[in-house]
């Protein structure tokens, strides 16, 4: 049997992966792409200039292995979210890692795994049950109302009946746009037994204060993760990051792969947060956008759910993935996100939500 | 409680990890740093200033999600390997991540887990058990010859016991430094059930032919795992990578995270293979001295052990931690990898060595 003979059938490979497709969009080479929530802007030039110094600078020490610890880049991360939050933050508070993912699986790999659980209101971000199964935690899904906003006293009552080792609040979530209120919040993180993550990978865009903001109150349960990808417009850049009690950074010492940073990551990551004036004041054009292409949806009869994102969940449809396909025929690529009779949309520029619009009135026919 | 009162011991941390210390060597600020394997010598000016033009050009699309696949990359990455190993490989025969420690995870997520098996030949690379309980595979410590090379016969014949499901096989090893013949390898390969990943983090430091050449025979078992840390003088870069058959990277491609490469990881890496010639000219220099070094500790009453890597395991001392101490009194760092008796002293620049050996004259009295 040749190399390119042998298939995963031939591989002793885990029952539970067999049969399973990996996890993401299709990549397709289209006019306008609205798919995966990208920040339309490209870095301002002046960004991009100060990468590329601190990017050389690092690269004359490349033989080296970066710090390990990664504690100026957290210090940064620390600034910015205590600005932007108003809560006194420093680099203790502060994990990183390559992107929220690895965030995330690095707390599901030290506060879940075999034998624990985790809990999620879907339909909400899909790598979350994911990252659940590559750690081994059950995963229990949780509903959400008709409306796909989040019922908090009942997600209180099920969070305390369940008792989840580890609870999965996505504010701004993740397809729909909703946000949720620091005292509704509040409520889950009291019914918690044990870590309430609250994945905030949207929250720049959203009205709403940051859950930071509950640290004093529940040290030792919550979790904020964050991300670079959106509002930084650092999505290539993948950095990901969580606000925490010291202790949880601590615990995740302990999982984390060392020198899972590069100094690449750390010092490009860095050069990007001294612009984060320039490149956050792309977020209020984005958010302007979102509520004019909200009411444009819903002037041409669309069902727009509302969202506190830079993308909108819409209906309805009576088949959801050939309208997915009419608007890749009119050359603007959205997301099927698998919630039936609806479908994504990222806001990109102007131009490109135009084009979607215009794609729109024709797919309404 | 205040979120700094918080310990630990007050998180719902998994119960294996309570009382771990986090991984990895001390960080200290001494003249000679010989304690991790680096490459001592910088990268050239010309591949600081391709990695540099290279990340400007990727920078202007740092709002936009890395190619997932990272194909270019992996592309590069086989023909560089085909090259070395003069063995025809492509991409879908090749898969890269942040570090080799991330590609062993991945390994482990797909082949291991809860309820299944790896075994390494101990002492070797420490992370293998760790990744290994990181992944909840249950480790099987299997034993090496009293002189630290690999009795392949009598692995064999334990693999044939006891069926893990993953072997590791570490060559060079580290932090012994002996390499394993082919034949002896495939021993191992014809008498393992599942998966063999076979470690050659220092492969292009040793004078035996890579794993790669043993392919064709055991498509279905063997995983070769590569790093640009060590040769390539890219530790700060941290590229892990791995050659196997397209079936292996299928199934990689269920349990990794997605985005995982960043754009400039991909791009950095990418600069830094162009110019491999250069940078690996440094291995032949490393080889000499660590020849040279190994020498010199012979004679000054030390029993090094026989290196094909740019480390040295060398002994006998009556305590280990004290003269590592001791060194680091003389201002050099190298490192106690816990193995009763010995240390490990990395191959510096001919001046690092010379420091090294100047403090091991001391050291010997």
């Amino acid at each position: 049997m040749g190399q390119d003979e042998v298939t995963l059938a031939d591989l002793p490979l885990r029952e539970d992966l067999r049969g399973r497709s990996p996890y993401g969009a299709p990549q397709l080479d289209v006019p306008v792409r609205l798919n995966t929530n990208e920040n339309p802007y490209p870095p301002p030039d002046a960004l991009v200039q100060d990468v590329t110094d601190a990017v050389r600078e690092a690269a004359t020490a490349l033989h080296r292995y970066p710090d390990r610890d990664a504690l100026a880049l957290r210090a940064d991360l620390a600034a910015y979210l205590s600005r932007s939050a108003r809560v006194p933050l420093t680099e203790r508070n502060v994990w990183a890692a390559n992107g929220s993912n690895e965030i995330l699986q690095q707390l599901l790999q030290a506060f879940g795994g075999p034998g624990r659980t985790a809990l999620g209101f879907e339909p909400s971000y899909s790598m979350h049950p994911i990252i659940a199964a590559g750690t081994r935690t059950e995963w229990l899904p949780a509903p959400r109302r008709d409306d796909f906003s989040l019922d908090t006293g009942r997600a209180a009552g099920l969070v305390a009946e369940r008792q989840p080792d580890v609870v999965f609040v996505t504010s701004p979530n993740n397809p729909t746009g909703g946000s949720i209120p620091l005292d509704e919040l509040a409520a889950v993180l009291r019914a918690a037994p044990g870590i309430v993550v609250v994945d905030e990978a949207y929250a720049e865009f959203s009205a709403q204060p940051s859950a930071v903001r509950l640290l004093a109150e529940f040290p030792a349960k919550l979790v904020v993760s964050r991300t670079m990808s959106k509002a930084f417009a650092f999505a290539g850049g993948r950095l990901g990051y969580l606000a925490a009690a010291p202790a949880v950074v601590d615990a995740l010492q302990l999982v984390r792969l060392p020198y899972h940073l590069s100094v690449l990551t750390q010092a490009a990551a860095r050069a990007a947060l001294r612009h984060a004036v320039e490149t956050l004041a792309s977020v209020a054009k984005l958010a302007a956008e979102r509520d004019r292409v909200a009411e444009s949806l819903q002037g041409l009869g669309f069902a727009p759910v509302p969202s506190d994102a830079n993308f909108i969940l819409f209906g309805r449809f009576g088949d959801a993935a050939a309208a997915w396909r009419s608007y890749l025929d009119h050359g603007v690529l959205i997301r099927d996100v698998g919630i039936e009779g609806h479908l994504r949309v990222s806001i990109g520029t102007p131009e490109e939500n135009d084009a979607f619009l215009e794609a729109s009135k024709e797919v309404a026919r």
